[in-house]
């Protein structure tokens, strides 16, 4: 028996049952002969009302200080579990991301780590203890300032843990069972998948599944350090994501793993530009250095008479304003006829390995949608991923013809496979 | 101008208000030219909120964790402070104890200061921004792991560090005016003092007065560093609290400071008691084997007739039941009639210099008492202090009337001096 490293949420530590609970089970590991390394995220609301405090006493504050006071939300989870752990009879010790050897670069809020040390973190457990670390936290390789690593920060902890002290899995628990073949709330249908692939779960959380984000996965993958993803309020086990060479898939098949969809980003329409060398940089080079990421990017073939194109792109609604601001100030530098901006839009999309050598799949797809009345306004593919973008209205009925189609629906027995057996 | 430590207690930063008014009150330190650096403790009830948390999840909380837990409650006020004093124009850094360089043993809730090296504070104050600290909190030297100070913790940080930065005064912020002749609550008329010396202080912190800690003193006094108790709510000064060589105050005048009183204590007496040598040892060896602090220590004259002697002490009314277990357990051994156990009594203190050499001064207080009818139990006197023990419901007669006999009302323009002229 191993190593586990476990990460539980804040909704998972919301209050003092919540604490004990996650006590018990990571006592239950324990017992099971594993080294155990727990990762902690705030409780509950506990960062939201930080961040209201804050607002309070000042209208801007310094990433410096902002990181110091959000990390004493973890402080207060790990050293509570701690105490619930002792009070089960095991012995559990606490440390804060410094002591846990969390090395970052010094870019307040959004950190990255940049090395793992975790010296203390090994001789704590191999004492016998259950060592807790506070997630999301870290410390600033030069200026030894305390710094926060951002949205999804405590699942990257765990990983990053997990790969410097080779951990046999890092398992992140939930408020759900585990990733599903699309959102639940959406399709009454919906799977949970029993093992997929990282670089599936890298598109599906691109594409919108919110369960595990991207830059833990990456991260994982990296490493290959497998990922357990399952529920704090249950022992059914969840949603493995492992390498695909280890399970020795046949990359050859194309294997549908799910279906995601995304209400939160916007269109942007560039309408009429030149259609020539050099149009496409000025756009986008006006979109970066607003400091905006995008994500989908579409050109359609010009008009053979006017020799003028439509660029489209998509990006989070809450960049729409900064966008189109960029876009304005450079009109005449790019030369363009207008600006159409629409956040009244969805993107579906469908991850899956091999579906790029399978044409059935691009097939099924665009038919499952056409038969729902689903229209379809952009489209963009890559090996494993095909999204499109709807109507936002259209969300629901789209995933939902989808998942039929791909026969993911909890009734049949085993998804439909294209180009070979099911695994 | 030259290094100036401020420190803010809990209620002086309960909430975002309270902190901007701190703020404020910073930056104007700052403008007048000085370093700043402030020391904070938690803000208000955020300590007792926290360890009503670590109850609910555990019992027994080890005090490695507890002290990881309460800890953060300083780390949030001190973040919030350097945002507020940010938002008024001015650079702010916050550091926690360990940053701070406040180095402890490693005797967790109540470590002490064993060194500070305030590197990091040094260069933030000297690079021209004022520099917050996380008081009552330190790092232990061997292990590493956080540390709290105890009682008076966030006090004893301020002084500290005032001592290693070699700082001009430390600033005790509080929600008092400064020290009093006696408790303002009980005396209306009691008045503020101007200055005390650390002696008279030490003496006033032992005997009941809840402004300063004993601890802190004694830490001001070891390095001779001025302390400025005064009000975070008015721009009034407070109470200096100095070494009384530097004032050039005549130490053969006795100067009353003023009067305390103390019901937080019990009184023990154990009766019949063999008068001879060993017997006293033997009491108090088993009050110490219980880990209990005790205050007065009285020893009746012995009866002729019997041989036989009474010994009496106080001690915190919340050890009075352990005292009186440790003491039956030896009572073969240690040979006395009955033990009597009383906490309906107050200890009522007179605290000046020079007293034991201006007889008139033990007179004065008896009289006082007698006068209002109020009873004497046990006297105990010091180089500048007589205490004596009372019933509990005199206690507040007893303070008023000797405030009034050593002329402290604040109708008088100046304090009753003994054997010489005033300051």
């Amino acid at each position: 028996m191993g190593l586990v490293v476990q990460k539980y949420g804040g909704s998972s530590v919301a209050d003092a049952e919540g604490i004990k609970r996650v006590a018990k089970r990571v006592v239950e590991a324990k017992k099971n002969g594993h080294q155990v390394v727990v990762v902690v995220s705030a409780m509950g609301d506990t960062t939201d009302e930080l961040m209201d405090l804050a607002a309070e006493v000042s209208p801007v504050a310094s990433g410096r200080e902002m990181d110091m006071l959000l990390t004493a939300g973890e402080r207060i989870s790990m050293a509570l579990l701690a105490m619930a752990i002792t009070s089960l009879g095991h012995e559990a010790q606490s440390f804060t991301g410094s002591q846990a050897g969390v090395i970052t670069d010094a870019v307040h809020n959004k950190a990255r780590i940049i090395d793992v040390t975790p010296g203390r973190i090994k001789s704590s457990v191999d004492q016998g203890n259950i060592a807790i670390v506070a997630g999301f936290q870290g410390v600033s390789q030069d200026s030894k300032d305390i710094t926060t690593l951002g949205r999804g920060g405590s699942d990257t902890t765990a990983v990053a843990l997990a790969a410097a002290l080779d951990a046999e899995v890092c398992e992140i628990y939930t408020d759900v069972d585990g990733v599903f073949t699309a959102d639940p709330r959406v399709v009454k249908k919906a799977r949970k998948i029993d093992w997929i692939s990282f670089e599936d779960m890298l598109e599906l959380a691109s594409s919108g599944s919110k369960v595990l984000l991207h830059r833990c996965v990456e991260y994982a993958r990296r490493y290959n350090i497998p990922i357990h993803v399952r529920s704090s309020f249950s022992g059914k086990p969840g949603t493995w994501v492992g390498s695909r060479q280890q399970e020795g898939e046949a990359v050859e098949q194309a294997i549908i793993s799910g279906v995601a969809h995304d209400t939160s980003e916007a269109k942007i329409t560039v309408v009429g530009v030149p259609d020539k060398p050099g149009e496409a940089a000025k756009i986008f080079r006006a979109i970066a250095d607003a400091t905006i990421n995008i994500d989908m990017v579409v050109q359609n073939v010009s008009a053979a008479s006017t020799g003028l194109t439509d660029i489209s792109f998509t990006l989070p609604k809450t960049e729409g304003r900064k966008a189109i601001e960029a876009l304005e100030k450079r009109r005449s530098q790019i030369g363009f006829d207008a600006l159409r901006y629409d956040d009244q839009v969805a993107k579906i999309s469908l991850v899956g390995a091999g579906m790029k050598t399978n044409p059935g799949v691009t097939a099924t797809f665009f038919e499952a949608l056409s038969h729902s009345g689903v229209n379809i306004e952009l489209i963009s593919t890559s090996e494993i991923r095909i999204s499109v973008v709807t109507r936002e209205d259209d969300a629901d009925s789209a995933v939902r013809a989808v998942h039929t189609a791909f026969g993911l629906d909890s009734e049949s027995d085993e998804a439909v496979v294209y180009g070979g057996t099911g695994r």
